[in-house]
């Protein structure tokens, strides 16, 4: 670890200044072009194995260990939010309203950095380490399910992944094992009334009136039906119906966002809402139409892997504090990698209060204290080589 | 008119001795035997054509007048209340939690002294006049159903009948064209949730949240589906769900009433109250179960009829208003001779304030002025006498 | 009367002419420039005194008769919509976008004309006729409240007036007593929550569930507050929150109209929707705005003028049926002159399904057959005169 | 520990004799007399410092140890449940009407078992055991609150409790740091409307139509006032509003629970409940009585003394599975304990399908697997033991 920590130490300005870089030149989900083509050309002058262009425009270098073992898979996400910079700083984004305004720029930094110093220790490696550079995190339907079809976790045994977090003071990392982000769904539901004159309410149905009651009754849904020990929204962000002061609404629209943490509460909301939505029109005689669409699934830790993340943490010398973190209602697809092989996605603290580091991620004015990178690099380097050290692996059944 | 004016007058006295025996000896409806024989005997003495038991336990009388013409049916109906007297009068009701509290001893009285009269008129009558004295008006499905299957309308051109009524002073007649009471009926609905513990929600269907939802669903029913220039109430006048304050409830009973004028929206209701049952259910995956009882329809009086009945209110010398009234949200089935036969149901004062006569109906200390007794004979003698009077009877199309 | 209807149907082609000269010059509400100068100089020719620009743009004209007498007012308006005409006739509107539509410039060539043949008449009047040209009737505050605060009314004892009704076959006159057209009011809610994330429902106060709730709860107003046998109408026709699917809505705008009959239950609706207002948003713990602004008041009839007229109307050749109408739920300013003294305001049809003159009025195919106008002419005509000549002027107490 | 474990082992027999003979002699909260006396004596006979009638009923008995040291406290509670057993067993209670259905009777055998074996190890114990015998635990307002203030935990470091738990099978051990037993308050609400008759809603304001909406309203204080990631329940278990169908309710009579875990959560649904029914019968003009009775607080586990528990748990040779459980949303008044002294409470398996003790508490039926006596008594004696050890006990910051 040693080794580890003081090369990365050593290399802490180039961390910065790459981050700085990518963060000057951001690129939006799924236009991305820049930004992993300089992520391709590091790796290979690292000497590292590189595939461009997986599941899209994802880059997957792998560094071969000089002895054989198990593969660690590393991830980073490199795409950009469509905002202004709002930032008053040297590296302030260049490209007119697109920011790094959630720390993927800190991400890739850190993972390439990571790699440098890696890749420096090969001989000594008892396996392998995938460094996955996933493009398009913010824009459903993501980048890491086309990755993943395109084999990014052939091989792969286990994978780390974390977020740089501005709501936590950098030196903290959180871990939790289970569900940590949620599943991020949305639907639509038309109300098809039939409209008329404001004064002749019998000649026609009411579609505020019948929306209005279908709000209320969807109420019911987390307030009876979720068991009160497990987590579910339902919010309604849209309602629709503008007409003038004298007219009866034919239609409603409203459109909304459910969040869940278990694929079998995820399902029920589904079902449920369709079935309000079903009943309190049928009640009215009139129709409606209704979708739900998937966003990422929740983000579900596996136990073993967390609790050995949160051991390894502990030692990191920057780590003040590791805590079992709440989950966030926010989604990720990081979800989708832990569908398939054993990991965790944590959080590294990033936040810093007496630096004006405060701003919520999507924010325009977001930044991150940039030591949070090397914490980051430090973690997620000892993880990996801890795992890899086959005989120091050793996860007691908690 | 004079003649049968002055002879009424003659009769006063038996007018109030009749009424205030009957009262003394109240029969509860479907229980009458002892009024029915009365009466029965009562018109035998004036040689009229008697039927008994008709549909049950009424009597029809038979006047037929010395020259060929129309028939004109009056009714009053004789059945008393399940209430305990509270007045204190020397005719105080003899029979224990019995009553006659809505007047029938003075409709019943009413028709036995007229028919005396007329029966001395009986030569110069242009037709014929039946005396319908009908058994359990107060409890449904009533007398007057029954009457009229076994024969008691044939013949019957017209029909006219009265309610003596507390509301209104001594002196004044209501009518209305068209709807004049409504139709009363009545409802259950049971939703059959899954109980449970109040602390786990998830693992039942919460009745009592349902129930209200439905209650509160139901409100749209007559705000926004019934034409507002119509009139149409629900009410829910039972919610029981009575448990431990920490358990969940299986089941809701509610029971309500509806009343209407019009048939269509009668059938409305019935149908719509199911509709909204049967949505709120779904939308909650309920079973219930829903019934709707009809009672009397609504009584409909017909228009040249009713001009002609306040046409000839007006004649009457103790008559000081004829009015017409806003209609009755109550029920009575006098609404079913209406369906059968043309002809009007009116309303005649008995109220009077400074005789502290200001009980309403179904009051354990209700009373009338007698001298609406001789006001309702004048109204309906004359009435009869009139349309018998072919000549005379042109009602214009208004 | 046979004079005046032989006069008036001498003049029928003028009748025509006039109203289709009017139907190609129309003028918005409160912009009528030409069309009071026509009316005036008119009047002026048939040598009446002239007033004009009464309460702005009205023109009042007086003829007074040979004998002394009482004053009878008959009311036209004479403004047109905003509406684009489609129909195909040579008299179209030579205005683009701008429509009589609503029949006023038939009631004023009925105005024009009956005026020319009563002043034919002068010297056997007893009492005088004053005709009320009113401007701005479409657009709120209207014109008549304008034109009695100039003192249009002064001297006045009596008003008529009449609309040309698509919807009632030509030949047939509506009347009734008392309320004949609703008061129509407007009202705006807002209700201020607080915004937020869609995934964090407890930092916010979500304006859309509130305002749903609202929207229900105002629904036992109709349903339990307000006589079943009265009218009253509650309709929102707008409720806008429009936002982002995952994001909670801070506020929700609700915009809706009031039908009344009775200025009770106007006052009652007015003050309750507030408390229903106020008390939901205290529930929610949310501020609001609430303001209703009032349109005309109900038209309501007095009862011995309208049946007064119900009767002359009855006599009058062409009309083949008189009937008591159910009110209309739309407003219209004749209101305020009823409020100042008697009068009746009744319907004379002026559709005609076999000549396709079937749209309802606002259309941009409403159309009038102009037959109309001479039965119109006729019934104003004939009560005016009527009603000065006072020894048959006896309407009964009915 | 060999010798404890070794010790309670030849005790097996006097441990099921005891909790089977205070099973056929079950007392009811606040009326026990012969179980404390059965206590007392018992603990004298071992030469305990015994104090009776503390706070009421409870029994405190203290073994002082040869050295000093720490003070730990075990608890247990001994009162019985007004049920009629239905189990057909020897030991049957012979109490009609009263029944152990909560596994109390093996809570004190295992207490008083214990005592008797620590006792013997008296002189190498390194502190003091204080045994803690509770009255009233099944009847607010419970009787750890009146031992407390009777002096109970004078001088106690730190408490253990355990609840036998049929629906854990035998062998296993529940912990849970933090929240692990809810708060269970109860609530009363009375809408005070307006009667009257069903036909007349306008005349009255209807309680059940307010109470509805009441119920309605109240669902969205959990679905969207609560944060996500915490647990509220807020469950109606009695609507009462019963009278005739044809009758509008004057009252509407709701009582309900609410159940949290954290108090600031408790405090905002004792409030907010309060600013719903407030706003709702503000809006509905009515009146309104409100009371919030709190019950138990949340069971709040200290983490150093839980986790050094649960490690302490695995060591018991019987112990097949030591899991973190979910919170139980049930209330038990040893959270009173714990708002005073260190400590936790866990859940010993008690179950087992295979002999069909698979019945809940509080239910006529229940029993439990009396291996688990030997169990509690292993982990309760072993947590005391270490816990006095000073040197062995560390309990690393997790």
């Amino acid at each position: 670890m040693e080794f580890l920590f003081q090369q990365l130490e050593m290399h802490y300005d180039e961390l910065v200044e790459i981050r700085r870089y990518l963060h000057q030149y951001p690129e939006l989900s799924f236009q991305e072009v820049h930004t992993p083509k300089f992520i391709a050309d590091y790796h290979k002058k690292l000497g590292l194995e590189v595939r461009t262009g997986v599941g899209g425009r994802g880059v997957v270098a792998k560094l071969k260990g000089g002895r054989s073992g198990k593969t660690v898979a590393l991830r980073a996400d490199f795409d950009a939010l469509p905002i202004q910079e709002e930032n008053d700083v040297p590296y302030r984004s260049k490209v007119d309203g697109v920011m790094h305004a959630c720390g993927h720029d800190g991400h890739t930094a850190t993972l390439l950095v990571l790699a440098k110093v890696l890749a420096s220790m090969k001989e000594q490696l008892e396996g392998n380490i995938v460094f996955i550079h996933q493009h398009a995190e913010e824009l459903q339907p993501g980048g890491a399910l086309a990755m993943i079809k395109d084999g990014c976790l052939e091989g792969v045994d286990v994978i780390f992944g974390t977020h740089l977090w501005a709501s936590i003071p950098v030196g903290e990392i959180g871990y939790r094992s289970g569900p940590i982000m949620a599943a991020a769904d949305r639907f639509h539901i038309n109300i098809q009334g039939k409209g008329g004159h404001g004064a002749q309410p019998h000649l026609t149905k009411d579609a505020i009136v019948i929306g209005s009651q279908l709000v209320t009754n969807l109420q019911q849904l987390v307030s009876r039906r979720i068991d009160p020990l497990k987590s579910a929204v339902l919010s309604i962000g849209s309602f629709e119906a503008k007409n003038a002061f004298n007219i009866i609404a034919d239609t409603a629209k409203m459109e909304g966002t459910v969040r869940t943490f278990e694929e079998e509460v995820r399902d029920f909301m589904e079902k449920e809402i369709e079935r309000v939505v079903k009943g309190t029109c049928l009640a009215a005689d009139v129709n409606y139409s209704y979708s739900f669409m998937r966003g990422y699934p929740a983000v579900i830790n596996h136990e073993k892997e967390t609790m050995f993340l949160a051991e390894i943490a502990k030692k990191i010398p920057e780590v003040t504090n590791v805590f079992e973190m709440e989950p966030v209602m926010g989604g990720e697809d990081f979800a989708y990698y832990l569908q398939h092989v054993k990991g965790t996605f944590f959080f590294t603290g990033a936040g810093n209060v007496d630096r004006d580091i405060v701003f919520p991620h999507h924010h325009p004015r977001f930044n991150i204290d940039e030591r949070s990178l090397l914490i980051a690099a430090k973690v997620l380097g000892t993880v990996a080589l801890a795992y890899l050290k086959k005989e120091s692996f050793q996860i007691k059944n908690s």
